[in-house]
């Protein structure tokens, strides 16, 4: 029977093992120096105290301490880690991986540069291994909008699996694909991941109208929500994350598909990046905002700085238009000039064609 | 002070009254045949029954057997039926206009033939007007998330406004743009057109997503839901719309913008399309599901029945390609075919870009 090692326990990477049991593999699930408490439960009681779950029979629960026994004879490593983890999972397998190596990332974000660059997380985690296998080394990532404890429960979920190489990313699919996980492949693992992504950052946004209809105090006497502006929120996301594959010469397919508006759909449906765009919206700044939530790993605010980052530059460069991007130029507003702007709806759909 | 009539005092023909009176504009709000109760209740005491609202002060109701006194030297004519309306009004209409009458719709919805053809609403009203002005009558509709109950509780709402004809669409803009109601324009209103009827047949399919999750038993002991499943339902409703524009040789962007992305997720919030997608989602067919929703008009399923009328003729003459549309042919199959068709969601997203 194959093996495959995971490594980080949390709600996604965990979840991972159900297809992969089903699919008749074992699994050798080991937590990151921050997952100790979750294997100990798994160790005890088969218990994923995260995903409140038992452990399917096929896997195994291993400590970070343990890695080296995890890893021996497998056939791949799936990276569980989130976002702030993946310098530490590359760095962390480095002297462990040869140039034969497969790894599938579940992890979304980006990282960019003052100079304009966004650099997808896998080749972030590629640039931490040994430059003589960097280029030999198979790495694939886990798009779509997939919540953890719904795969782990064995409900219907769909996502896009992406790498570079197609013959990689057909190869995972025939180990995750089940009658529940459904997997579609491409190779364009570009594209894939500045979509799910950006999607995050978006979620914060339409987020933001839930906190602005909290302000004004709830539903109205006549039973009127906030869901027009949620709605408008919604497709100024979809509209930006496509301006923004399509500047980036990424296929902008993405953004109207399970990556772009299925990933948002979920994500916006609640989670963290909704609960902190809805205490932004209620007048908080970020740091007052971010502090509610304290030891979170708010991916959303990652990305949207991470963008800020590289957005001047994409500007000044022309590679972006700022009129294109009046959501994204809030969300900077809000996360990184830890400010409370003004929203002007008025110049959202601009960039309409006439 | 100038004067508008709205034509159908429903949900959203009514709602159009509040950013008009609020830009200085008197409104003779005219009820069809079928809205007597609620003209009725207007007249006595300025409530509006549906949406639990007092009338803006500069708002007259009109039964409809005083049309004609209503229609007095108005500026334009909003047309405030539904789908199974269209033709009434503009029968209705045909007597009273001229070549310089100007029209806006709110009506979602599209008519076929078995030819293949997808004829817009405002087409269909057009038709009955007089042959020898019907090119001269400036017809415009609305698009976009909005639900009727929030404009009239003055939120934040974005819509798109189009005609064929930039400057009547502009003008129609200048009358109805508000802080709150914010209006963008295009002249293709077919684009436009056919992605909001569109997104109505979708919204019944996210809606069967919650049939499945209550066939299930609700989310399991772990919590977890069936938020996956109705995401990749939307996404492959986005995905389509954006097919069928590509393939009608209309404008995809309305797929990820607010006419389809937008409007769905708003339709997915609730309503009807979304309970009888849900009901067809426990297993009944489509006509005990609709036998539970007497009596409401369910724009979703007449949607889907017109695209079910033209689907083989449009297959057939290679205009559509079946495998671009799995969720239009499963939905076809529910409502049309009164079937309950197994869901293969393996052929859901086999039109990825790989």
């Amino acid at each position: 029977m194959e093996k495959i090692a995971i490594v980080g326990s949390g709600l996604m990477g965990s979840a991972m093992a159900w297809p992969l049991t089903d699919n008749g593999y074992e699994v050798n699930l080991v937590g990151t120096h921050l997952d100790d408490d979750i294997i100990h439960s798994c160790k005890q009681n088969r218990f994923h105290p995260r995903l409140k779950r038992q452990l399917p029979n096929n896997v195994t629960p291993f400590y970070l301490s343990e890695l080296d026994d995890a890893l021996k004879d497998v056939a791949f490593i799936v990276s569980g880690v989130n976002s702030n983890g993946v310098r530490w999972i590359g760095e962390t397998l480095a002297p462990k991986v040869d140039q034969n190596t497969k790894i599938i990332a579940i992890t979304k974000g980006l990282e960019a540069t003052e100079k304009g660059e966004l650099i997808i997380l896998p080749d972030v985690m590629r640039a931490q291994f040994p430059a003589q296998i960097q280029d030999n080394i198979s790495i694939a990532a886990v798009g779509g909008p997939c919540i953890a404890g719904e795969l782990a429960g064995r409900r219907q979920s769909c996502v896009y699996f992406g790498s570079r190489e197609l013959e990689t990313v057909n190869m995972f699919r025939a180990y995750f694909h089940t009658d529940y996980y459904h997997v579609w492949t491409t190779n364009d693992i570009r594209s894939l991941e500045l979509a799910v992504a950006l999607k995050n950052a978006y979620a914060l946004g339409v987020g933001v109208a839930a906190g602005m209809l909290q302000v004004a105090g709830g539903a109205d006497p006549a039973g009127a929500y906030m869901h027009n502006l949620a709605a408008a929120f919604f497709a100024r996301g979809c509209k930006e994350i496509h301006n923004m594959l399509a500047a980036q010469k990424a296929n902008p397919e993405f953004a109207y598909s399970l990556p772009g508006a299925g990933d948002l759909y979920v994500t916006s449906a609640g989670g963290r990046s909704v609960t902190l765009g809805r205490l932004m919206g209620t007048g908080l700044r970020y740091d007052q905002a971010s502090s509610q939530l304290a030891g979170e790993t708010l991916e959303s605010a990652l990305v949207i700085q991470q963008i800020g980052k590289a957005l001047p530059a994409l500007y000044e460069m022309g590679k972006l238009h700022k009129e294109d991007f009046p959501m994204m130029n809030f969300l900077v507003d809000l996360v990184v000039n830890n400010q409370n702007p003004n929203l002007d709806l008025d110049i959202f759909f601009n960039d309409v064609v006439v």
